[in-house]
């Protein structure tokens, strides 16, 4: 994988003076044309070795183009805010909106590589890590992410040299810490988690690219290309309105007619009294559980999916009102901003994620994708196909760092929804609850019945599985939902 | 100012079912009229005494209303991310959007008044701290902001009452801490800052409402009516299209001709080899400077204002040149997005403020808003004319915070703006930065000088200077940018 950056790859002055001011114009033109067209993010990743030149390379870059639309980010150890959510949340924060360059110098692959390469993980951890990556870095790619990986590489050899050289110049030898030494006894074990890490996240979509990062001039030039080459020909495919293919395997429905939401009875025997009973209890449960130490070091993510006037916001009520008005946030999700449509669809539930000991209810949530966006063809049949993948791999992300993630599906039968939109047009203060929206969307449920099955097969699992929910007896929906919700937590919690 | 709170009003319980139902309904339906018209945010502050219902009123509150449009936050001690940042950062932070409604909880009062009736603070210290209050409030009001301030109230015997109740029931000892004894001892000291606070900080568009909070019906219905006029009457206004008043003393220009822009001598001498060593040794020190130790606890906030086509992104670069890139973003400031659109104005500056250790570079500025918004008339003369103030109070509480605050200004003559704007047309690589705004902007400059001059001197104080660069010649205007910056930042870092 090193092989050719260990060549000592270099490039003359004068041939740098001739080669450099045409390069950086062009990089300039390129990021003014992503700045006006807004075509794509770009996210750089910047690693590799010490002393092979990267923070150079990207002083050199900001020279080169306008600092002013690239924002570089270093992380260095993570804040309480960030230690507080999953291992990306710190990286997603950080991404640029579309039309900027991000440089992510330090970035999700320093922490693993060297706590491999210290023997502070093991092998099989790494990998998984990997993989995590790959499937990010995937998803990133097909929002449109442009993303260009450079590893900043430099021989055993080569790095010995450069730290006896900077030892030799009074200027220089404070530079040299002993840190670096103790890096360099090191180097074998280090170069080989690398290749490997390197090997094994080497994707069609994102690329690892490797510097020689002996030659200052030799590695600004193939940087500078690079980038250049991947710019230019991301805008020339939106110049001619190219569009990525992505291949999505059409989804068959079954052979009968059966499926998970038609096989539900939905009008549920409860009565209040048995109502007003259970829900104390269960309320009473619930405030215990989310007051308890247990869940100090925990967090709860509730998602709340269903049909309009499925009652949703009633049973968001039943809810919070067992939890302390402290602790808890309800993000109620409509259109995105125009910041969230700069950024991967993902990005604004991220955004809201809550720390330990809180508790964050999405009502309705990142499921848009593969419910709304797919019937109303907001996005392609491959965008919403690879969501399915994508939402796992983020519930995943979540239960791994501590989070309890619950979801429910509301469904309510035809005539109890048309009672129930009969009844908001009448009454004074539920008005504002019903739109022509709502009448469309009812027209539409013979599309988004296919949609909510395939959502519960394909997202339903261990971690975050779904709870349906018979929802024309109010009643009985909120006791199951509360019933529901008690049971995880208090199982997740060791109650 | 307790007196009337202290009366124990009381109100039955079949009182309160008589009242509760139409109250909820009324509370609920301005939430919906807000949300839909976007009319204003509301802000809730919540203090007082402990016991005193705070913490149920709040859950009644999301009871009442829909949940999902209640953001309540909790403030407890503040995470590093906002240590490092002005006081008053995590309650920017916090601001609800226009439509929602924000209660806060703890908040910017809480620590002041416990500090200071610990005997932490002086009293000097809390007064300026509730003059800053005052300005902040009066500037979010300004804002459209409502802004309802609770103080929940309990006499000293009321709360010895209370205690003994909660330990007399086994279901509810565990309540009673010990270290709710304490702050009982402490109840005269806390009741007399809390007095003190109340009074300097009731003012006319955000005074305090006293609850009486010992009897629960009594302060239910109390807050809700109250919340519920403060509501209602802003709704009426918006349907009226009713605006605030404002005042604003108009500002005469000088008798004579003469201004600080125009006693400028724009063209000042500077060659190019002069320029190299100059600029060479300048970013040196600039370099050493950003490095030091003392810098870690610090923070550089850069603000470039002036006319187009002035140099302000080559004199940025110049600057950019000599950081660390992990250490600064730059922060170009166009048209605000819808998120930041749904705020106080200067909110979107207050989200980009830098770390300790860190800085950032507004090209352009919070100053818009006394010279673009002024002069196209986006804001009324009252808004730019009350901008000032609330510019020096943004920029002191920076200072306060270890921030060092640099400003310049960049003039350039009519003949050489001209120049450089033809010049640009024709470049191919500079024809991005030029527009017919530009062209627009540039006929517009009558109307901008007296604008900057006002800026120039009611901004200029004693923590925050302008610099008035003269930038017909850019060596000359970089090199005195560089030097006004290095000298600040070393004698600020006392290097």
């Amino acid at each position: 994988m090193f092989e050719s950056a260990e060549l000592g790859h270099t490039l003359s002055k004068e041939a740098y003076a001739e080669i450099e001011p045409q390069l950086r114009t062009d990089l300039l033109g390129a990021q003014f044309e992503l700045l006006e067209s807004k075509a794509c993010a770009v996210v750089i990743l910047i690693n590799g070795i010490d002393g092979a030149g990267r923070g150079e390379t990207v002083n050199l870059l900001n020279e080169w183009m306008d600092p002013r639309h690239i924002e570089v980010h270093a992380f260095d150890r993570p804040t309480d805010e960030e230690r507080e959510r999953p291992f990306l949340w710190r990286f997603w924060r950080a991404l640029p909106a579309k039309g900027k360059i991000g440089v992510l110098f330090g970035n999700w692959y320093s922490d693993p590589i060297h706590d491999r390469s210290q023997g502070h993980i093991k092998k099989a951890h790494l990998d998984q890590r990997l993989s995590e990556f790959n499937r990010f870095e995937a998803m990133l790619a097909a929002e449109g992410v442009v993303l260009v990986k450079f590893w900043f590489h430099l021989s055993r050899q080569g790095q010995k040299k450069r730290l006896k050289a900077l030892e030799a110049n009074p200027d220089t030898r404070w530079r040299v810490r002993e840190a670096d030494w103790a890096f360099y006894e090191q180097y074998d074990d280090y170069r080989q988690v690398a290749e490997h890490v390197l090997r094994r996240t080497s994707t069609g979509v994102a690329p690892w690219v490797i510097v020689d990062g002996s030659d200052p001039q030799y590695r600004a030039v193939h940087v500078g290309r690079i980038l250049l080459e991947r710019l230019q020909r991301r805008l020339e495919h939106v110049r001619k309105g190219f569009r990525a293919r992505q291949a999505a395997a059409p989804l068959l429905a079954a052979a009968d007619e059966r499926n998970l939401l038609n096989a539900l009875v939905l009008n549920q025997p409860m009565d209040k009294k048995e109502y007003d009973r259970q829900l104390e209890k269960l309320q009473g449960r619930l405030a215990l559980a989310v007051r308890s130490e247990a869940f100090a070091g925990r967090s709860l993510v509730l998602v709340f999916e269903g049909m309009d006037a499925a009652g949703k916001g009633g049973a968001i009520r039943r809810v919070t009102e067992a939890l302390d008005t402290r602790q808890y946030h309800v993000v109620p999700i409509a259109a995105p901003s125009d910041e969230e449509r700069a950024q991967p669809y993902l990005w604004r539930f991220w955004r809201r994620l809550p720390r330990r000991g809180k508790v964050a209810i999405f009502d309705r949530s990142w499921y848009g994708r593969v419910l709304v966006e797919r019937v109303e063809g907001f996005c392609s049949e491959a965008d919403w196909m690879r969501a399915y993948a994508e939402i796992n791999d983020f519930e995943d992300q979540l239960v791994s760092a501590g989070a309890i993630v619950v979801k429910f599906w509301l469904s309510v039968s035809d005539a109890e929804q048309l009672r129930r939109f009969k009844a908001r047009e009448t009454e004074a203060f539920k008005r504002y609850k019903i739109t022509s929206e709502d009448w469309r969307n009812r027209d539409k449920w013979p599309l988004y019945e296919p949609a909510v099955c395939d959502m519960i097969d394909r997202t339903s699992t261990e971690n975050a599985g779904w709870t349906l929910v018979e929802a024309d007896n109010k009643y009985y929906a909120r006791v199951k939902i509360l019933r529901a919700l008690v049971d995880k937590l208090e199982s997740a919690l060791k109650l």
